[in-house]
């Protein structure tokens, strides 16, 4: 092939590398050039089971409220399907492939036997919730992420002022711990409690390799070292060896060739075998690189169903709230650090679906419009504050800055005059206001934010846009690439094939960002002022511990739940 | 006619009154036998110009928030329509008919010249808005009634503690003092400032009587005073005549004849010229009778769109953020108290018009129920908590026991897996906690509340009752009538034709009422008993000045209104 002879062969504009984003709901193939990033075809399979969050699909059983499951067949499918159709879609050779990055939703945690075969395909536990993937928004294990904080507080930890002070309930030690407590001989047969992230990597290779970035983000890994067994056998003795025994294995760094495409995976994808396979990665950190923002102080924010902020700074600093800071998290030489809002597309589809009326439809229909694009059509043209109403973004709780998943959501303000897309924008605005809180929370803790860089479903509404701009005052640029996170994964599929000498570098070349394509209008921002100030009011109120009413409510259902349960089984 | 001759004659089988039901959006007539109150005919008109609380009916104009006016020919319109109609639809001969009585919302307040002219059907006049009727729902006068309550408190008024130590921007004060301040012109043409309650009696009897339970309750007439010239000089001083100009006049206690059936209205109605006309009287308070309930502890509920509650006492008490107690104010001889909740129906209603998505309309049409019957049936037997909601019933503002109009709705806990059902029930129960904060008000009072009877409309969903019997922890008796105020309405009447000696006797023989209907189930009270804690912090937090983020919200509102209306003249 004579690449030994070409400095740069890979790079050549007949090299591609493919990039595959697992999200929530589906994973998405993209074809991209090497030299210059062009994307040049893609395709999406929706995973057929979606999320279990009320019955599991083997069996209809109902699950308790909180729960999320996936199942990991889905994601083979996606490699079988969705890789093929994008080079078909792509009209290149596949020949010509040169490498495959993959990018996941985390913490995502598959619990599996030694060779990498989830518990749920063992037929005898098929009818069991906890062998299924905990999918990222599993929010059920918020018990035990109180009991890891308290304890690792009290303990003085040095690992918890890395993760703004609050472990989550969404990461690997609080739903492992639930797994060992709710199911403990599952917790037993289990070999390992593996990121989907690595698993699919696994899957694509053959080997398991630990990514740098989910080990510390989700896995608590920090200088080397995860939580220790004086630590997690005071949480539970059976928990004493979790890290060493369920989690501990073979880091590699980002950018880094994971191993190569397995024969059985080659035959799945259509690809070459031997080809180079990154270590896997996180949707959100893949970005960074794709929008060309891996500077200090470039906040990027990935905003879908949730939204995460990666950025990258040159010290290491104690954000409260963050979810992390990981040397090398983002990209190599920098400390990465992450923040995120658990619910923002969510919720405005949780609101489209559940509260609002026919005839919006039909009016959006009839003005060959989404609903949510007539909505927003509606209530743009309203100054700011003309809708008297402040919302809690916390629908599916708050990760930054609060940590708290048994938060809920909040609407105040509603009159007999209040319409519906009125209520809609206060959602839209909520989780500006949970943003800026964010960036507020990283300026003052000695990482300031300078430039806030969008990517991910939501840049596609320019209201949404301005209203971020107003609320946090500051330019916003956006990516321009409509798959940000798997154009992240090519980069990285790229310089796993050694075509580029780092992610920084591949970056620059692959990356594509619009430049401020937003800026703050001074009126608007002023009067956006004064209802973040309501806002933060409300934040600290209720999330703050001053009226603990969402945690009471939360226990109050989870109560009559289970009496339901019982009378159901007594009846 | 032999009257004399027989001492019981008008309350013989073949006599019959006529109750005039006058409500928010329609006004019914009922025809009902004098000797048992049975009721044989009713129909209703819907007012043809409805509310108008977004534009001017004649102009199109827009209105500003919180407005609300009515046009008063559609009262009259009511007389020639749903009376003759209900007396054809009863098959009685009109002959028989003995008396007329009539109940209205309050304070729904008409600005007249001297012979009672509307100040809306002077051409001049059609296109301003303060000539037309400001009904009770009119909520644009609340920094009119701030000053009142700054003002009476700072001095000491005597009459300010009647009245739970705050004046409603629904009454006649208030309402007068903003039409002087935004239109003095029409304040100096207006001679009257009329009660709709009394306007049509007006129309019915040609004479102006003004009663004693809207004078007393809506005007501050106590101890045969109205508040004092000095101190309606200090608010404003084109105010200070307002009561001895604008507002005083002959009085005439409940149940006793304003005058009798003029020629021009025997035309429009088709009833004799000449039979006994009812002083006018307030939908809530006719209603006690109807329902038997004039007993002191009786608590008479008439759920609507909003909810009135009105109670006799045999003694004076100061009930904190009551609406008022006033001498004879519901049946002579006792103190009749008055508290209420301004949204309650209108909440439900709202929230069906604008929260309520295309599946349950469909499904409910399938079902052969209403939506709210839909939406009721879906949710009723959760197990109470399980929806992990609180809501705030502020809808419409808050009028017992805070009073204050600038009060505004809340729903807390939303999760992206709540359902609309979800959110319907916690609305509801959000009224029944409201109600709740009023009895334990009164209870601690020294006015206990001693038994719970409901009328209007809200008695037909049973959930809802039961709801209430059990937060409340009372058994709920129903009114046995359809149109509890229309009956009372005819009571009156039969009173006022000399059928009876007074009203009480008259409920007695007329009223009708189901006891014990609802009682409270000791499991569901137990666990409403901890959701009204977190409703009673939440009111408390809001409502009494801790966080007054609604005040300042509807404040940005206002002035969101104003710089869009600036924008508009300007563009």
């Amino acid at each position: 092939m004579g690449i030994t002879e070409q400095p740069d062969a890979h790079a050549d504009v007949n090299s591609y590398v493919i990039g595959i984003d697992y999200g929530t709901l589906s994973g998405r193939a993209v074809v991209v050039r090497v030299s210059d990033g062009v994307e040049l075809g893609s395709a999406v399979l929706d995973y057929p089971h979606a999320v279990m969050d009320t019955t599991l699909a083997a069996t209809g059983a109902a699950l308790p409220p909180e729960w999320a499951l996936q199942v990991p067949q889905d994601y083979v499918d996606v490699l079988k399907s969705a890789v093929p159709a994008a080079v078909a879609n792509a009209g290149i050779d596949p020949a010509r492939v040169i490498g495959v990055g993959t990018d996941f939703t985390a913490c995502t945690m598959v619990p599996v036997l030694a060779d990498g075969t989830p518990l749920n395909e063992l037929p005898e536990y098929a009818d069991r919730p906890h062998a299924y993937v905990k999918l990222w928004k599993h929010h059920a294990a918020q018990r035990q992420a109180d009991r890891i904080n308290e304890l690792a507080a009290e303990r003085g930890e040095s690992w918890l002022p890395r993760y703004g002070g609050l472990i989550s309930s969404e990461w690997e030690f609080a739903k492992g711990l639930q797994l060992l407590e709710e199911d403990p001989e599952l917790y037993d047969r289990m070999d390992h409690w593996v990121e989907a992230a690595d698993w699919i990597v696994w899957q694509l290779t053959g080997q398991y390799v630990r990514n740098a970035c989910t080990a510390g983000y989700k896995g608590i890994l920090q200088d080397d070292a995860y939580p220790g067994e004086d630590f997690l056998a005071a949480l539970n003795p059976g928990f004493t060896r979790f890290a060493t025994d369920k989690v501990a294995h073979e880091i590699g760094q980002l950018g880094a060739s994971a191993g190569t495409l397995s024969a059985e995976a080659a035959a799945w994808t259509g690809l070459p075998e031997g080809i180079a396979v990154a270590v896997g990665n996180v949707d959100a950190h893949v970005t960074g690189p794709a929008a060309q923002a891996v500077l200090p102080g470039q906040m990027v924010a990935i905003m879908g169903t949730s939204t995460c902020h990666v950025m990258n700074s040159d010290h290491l600093a104690e954000v409260p709230g963050m979810c992390g800071v990981v040397d090398g998290g983002i990209v190599s030489g920098l400390y990465g650090y992450e923040a995120g809002q658990s619910g923002v597309g969510d919720i405005f589809a949780w609101y489209v679906n559940n509260q609002v009326p026919a005839r919006y439809f039909t009016e959006a229909a009839a003005a060959g419009l989404s609903v949510h694009q007539y909505l927003t059509e509606l209530i743009k043209d309203q100054p700011v504050g003309g809708h008297g109403l402040i919302a809690l973004d916390w629908h599916s709780g708050n990760r930054s800055v609060l940590v708290d998943h048994e938060l809920s959501g909040l609407v105040l303000g509603m009159t007999l005059t209040t319409r519906t897309e009125e209520i809609y924008r206060a959602l839209l605005e909520s989780t500006a206001f949970g943003t800026r809180t964010i960036v507020e929370t990283f300026n003052s803790s000695g990482v300031p934010v300078t430039e806030f860089i969008v990517a991910g479903g939501l840049l596609k509404n320019a209201f949404l846009m301005q209203t971020y701009s107003d609320i946090l005052r500051l330019p916003i640029s956006t990516i321009a690439s409509e798959q940000g996170p798997a154009l992240g994964s090519a980069i990285h599929a790229a310089v796993a094939a050694g075509a580029y000498p780092d992610v920084r570098a591949a970056g620059q070349a692959m990356g594509k960002l619009n430049k401020n394509v937003y800026t703050p209008n001074e009126e608007s921002a002023a009067a956006y002022d004064k209802l973040f100030a309501e806002y933060s009011l409300l934040h600290d109120y209720f999330g703050r511990g001053t009226n603990d009413v969402m945690h009471r409510l939360k226990a109050l259902k989870r109560d009559a739940g289970a009496s339901l349960e019982t009378s159901a089984v007594s009846a």
